[in-house]
């Protein structure tokens, strides 16, 4: 199966009222007049990180990802839960794990270790409490709204490629915790980005059928001689957000575009429609 | 490093106080009120599953033993994470998923799916609410408490080896909810099995700073021939606890042994003191 078909079949299960019908990026849980903000990401060699990649840096991103995650709900970090396979430097792996932690605030609340005969894979629980209710979603984006960014896009491709300047794009990626709590009260629609500003655009557009203008020429690249590399590499972790027509962001963001009744296309991108989601970002399975 | 020095290296980095020191099964938060209860266990292709085993199988014990934690804190499951490696039999996987979900009446509230080149390699994050106040922790037992076990040990390990009347306690273990729910207000200990009857009765000493004696001659194993192997082998997810003399169990359970003054042997296993947790179980790593 691929990881669209087996979402699929996810859907086709008992969901908490919490997984918002698994088609946000965490689960939002409510507990005694308190909301928890929980989200499960995992990272695979190969997959995720190349077999000579620093552990110290494989375990910051692990944490970072999913932290990021929280942003994009606006939440506070309290915890996480770790799974971790030995047998790689775990010795790096933890002085990174211990970074990350202390840089954010976190702390760690359990999980466990396996060994793996065959490959590491990492899995991270990150745990937050929200800070303003209602919890942004992905949805909720409408006619009209206008399509902002933070940052910039495609970092953390020349970071992979090996640009000294942008190493820590890739490698060391800066959850936006702080813009995410800033936000949450004036957002309509937010998210984080992952899998590139195309594909995450797209599935923006998807959630709330309508189509998203982005406007080419102010979307924020790394590489301007590169755009269309830079919005189909994902790993930015970046916040994706749409507000009211007429709103200014609290935090630093550029306005890339705006939100359009729904045509064949769900993501316009400059004058090009873009009517598949095929080679927009990066897919897994 | 194995999973000793890596759990003693988690223990140096910022714990949150639910953590209760990685020293119990689970991690125990309070929110508002309400006491949240949360595991996390992995299983891998070769340490926990073989390469040809039935995915549905495998979904539903990577459910079925963290639920098992849950159980050792008299929790009420409310949800799950879910990690999962795409790429073999995915189907049967979800299969599976569904079928553990709906017999314990647990929902699904999110996770991540992930592409792996190498092997596969299951997360699972289990939450639950508390029933009883204080938690029951594997903190706790004190000289002159008795010592229990639910159901029969060493029936996984029958099941493991082909014996087919056991097929079921090593594919589909049956985590003990419902006792644990009950013994939750009784218990002055509580721990569920995962690693070996001797190995888990050592780690119950070992927290507690006292010597554990096992009674042979009543330990309910499935096969008494083979008592030393049935003893030492994993998986049995019963649960292992400590009550005040006297006291009757709520639930079906077996009194195997007793609680004594820590000598320089963790365990006493019928006449003969245990000096060293080596060979005891399964270890990690």
């Amino acid at each position: 199966m691929n990881e669209m078909d087996f979402l699929a079949g996810l859907r086709g299960l008992p969901l908490h009222p919490g997984a918002r019908e698994l088609e946000d990026d965490c689960a939002v849980l409510e507990f005694g007049g308190e909301t928890l903000i929980i989200n499960h990401d995992m990272m695979a060699e190969d997959t995720h990180f190349l077999p000579d990649a620093d552990m110290a840096d494989v375990a910051w991103k692990l944490v970072a990802l999913n932290l990021s995650d929280l942003a994009s709900k606006g939440a506070d970090p309290v915890g996480v839960l770790l799974g971790h396979t030995l047998g790689r430097d775990d010795a790096a792996f933890l002085s990174g794990l211990h970074e990350v932690l202390a840089v954010y605030g976190v702390a760690l609340l359990g999980g466990d270790t396996i060994a793996s005969t065959k490959a590491s894979t990492f899995a991270l629980t990150a745990i937050g409490l929200a800070t303003h209710s209602p919890v942004p979603s992905r949805k909720g984006a409408e006619v009209g709204h206008d399509l902002y960014v933070t940052g910039t896009i495609g970092c953390a491709m020349l970071g992979f490629e090996g640009n000294v300047a942008h190493r820590e794009a890739f490698n060391r990626p800066r959850p936006r915790l702080k813009e995410g709590r800033a936000l949450a009260p004036h957002v309509s629609a937010m998210m984080d980005l992952s899998d590139g500003l195309l594909l995450d655009a797209w599935k923006m557009a998807e959630t709330n059928a309508v189509t998203i203008h982005l406007d080419t020429r102010v979307i924020p690249v790394a590489d301007p001689a590169r755009l269309d590399e830079c919005v189909r590499w994902g790993d930015d972790y970046e916040l994706l957000f749409s507000l009211p027509s007429g709103t200014q962001p609290p935090v630093e963001a550029t306005k890339i575009g705006s939100v359009k009744a729904l045509t064949d296309a769900p993501v316009v991108f400059g004058e090009t429609p873009l009517r598949t989601s095929e080679a927009l970002g990066f897919r897994h399975g």
